[in-house]
């Protein structure tokens, strides 16, 4: 008898309707750089990370929680908004003990999709904490779902690789009779040495670069350096 | 000044929504086994193959034309038509001169989608006549679209590795700004010397096998068998 839950890859939110996720940890990854700057944001001391889909919200709950508010649009920082979505301003010294309310073009997005379809359980993953994804995945035994953010609901490379990365230290444990899965693996395990220059070939990387960020993009491929679990309770992220 | 034309891959019927295909030939891609089906029946002579959605369509359009009715639904043999969505079903001496109304659970919808989205042209590929696909897209210098068409909307390996291996063979002569376009020819590239085995590892594979269908899978993964360009006109796929 087959007892092990089921692992499931969804490289796109266009696609995540396609799953019943009601029994499944989904695992949101944007890894240029919302779930990347929220691991950091919360390694380094933050008590919590709201996510919230609009600037406006973002702005409003900013004000009503005395918090720092921050995102971006198309990879840009917001006007109206005091911070940017890039893990290099969230150092200890500046977020430790704070409240951050974030918006951001894909991840913050999918990540309510994932609350409104009713997921059993929601963490943010990406590079950055990698570990502490494997780990409890593994320790939970339950079904899971990497969601990929993507950009605009196009596919992309970097979160297809995180879901490859994860893939590949736990899948001896899940079940996995997804495509997806199997690419996303593939293409962790032929590029998991050269990662820092293949990730240049991505779209986002072009995007991303021209507007001077290579050191967040360099920075976010690395795994582990800020190894917590982000959970989502009662509306938002946090380290239990 | 780049006078390329752009070449995207939408590994999902979900995601061809995202994508302005009003100026571009769109190659609709169902490996396992519309579109090799289709190469296969024109190869040997068939006078048309018209893609039909519903199975009362595939009927009514076969008794009005006298032609064969044939299609699959979740892979298997529908009653009420006559034939299934076998190559192997299609041989010169059966099919020649004849019209074969077709039905399908994946590709023949994706043709439709992309018809009632404007494409500017509809061809339809598959291994069997790759040749004649990346022929006609390096000569027509048009925007191109590789249109996979997944199962039920999930992606799908063995149209992804398609995908990989028309880029593989045009990419010089496209520009390329997609990171399924990458993707995709990443997975060819090492794959291309063994694939009759890594098609063994997908969803697909074990659904279809289970019916008995492993000689038909391993007759889809050879290129050139049926080295035809069906385009779509008026309704119908033809060779002009």
């Amino acid at each position: 008898m087959n007892t092990k839950p089921f692992l499931d890859t969804v490289l796109s939110p266009s696609l995540l309707n396609l799953y019943d996720i009601s029994d499944s940890i989904v695992v949101i990854i944007d890894v240029f750089r919302a779930t990347s700057t929220i691991a950091t944001a919360l390694y380094n001391g933050a008590a919590k990370v709201i996510p919230v889909e609009s600037v406006m919200e973002c702005i409003e709950t900013g004000k009503k929680l005395n918090a720092i508010t921050a995102g971006e649009r198309d990879g840009k920082i917001i006007e109206g908004l005091q911070h940017g979505n890039s893990p290099a301003e969230y150092p200890r010294e500046f977020i430790h003990g704070k409240t951050l309310v974030l918006t951001t073009t894909n991840g913050t997005r999918l990540l309510h999709m994932a609350l409104e379809r009713g997921a059993s359980e929601i963490v943010a993953g990406s590079f950055s904490n990698l570990s502490a994804i494997q780990s409890h995945l593994k320790e939970t035994r339950k079904n899971v779902i990497l969601a990929c953010s993507a950009w605009k609901n196009r596919i992309n490379l970097e979160d297809t690789l995180f879901a490859g990365s994860v893939i590949s230290g736990i899948k001896e444990n899940f079940t996995i009779h997804c495509d997806s899965s199997l690419m996303a693996e593939e293409m962790y395990r032929h590029h998991k040495a050269d990662m820092p220059c293949f990730i240049r070939k991505t779209n986002h990387w072009h995007r991303l670069a021209s507007y001077g960020f290579e050191k967040d993009l360099e920075y976010c491929i690395l795994p582990d350096t800020a190894n917590v679990l982000p959970v989502y309770r009662d509306g938002a992220l946090i380290v239990e």
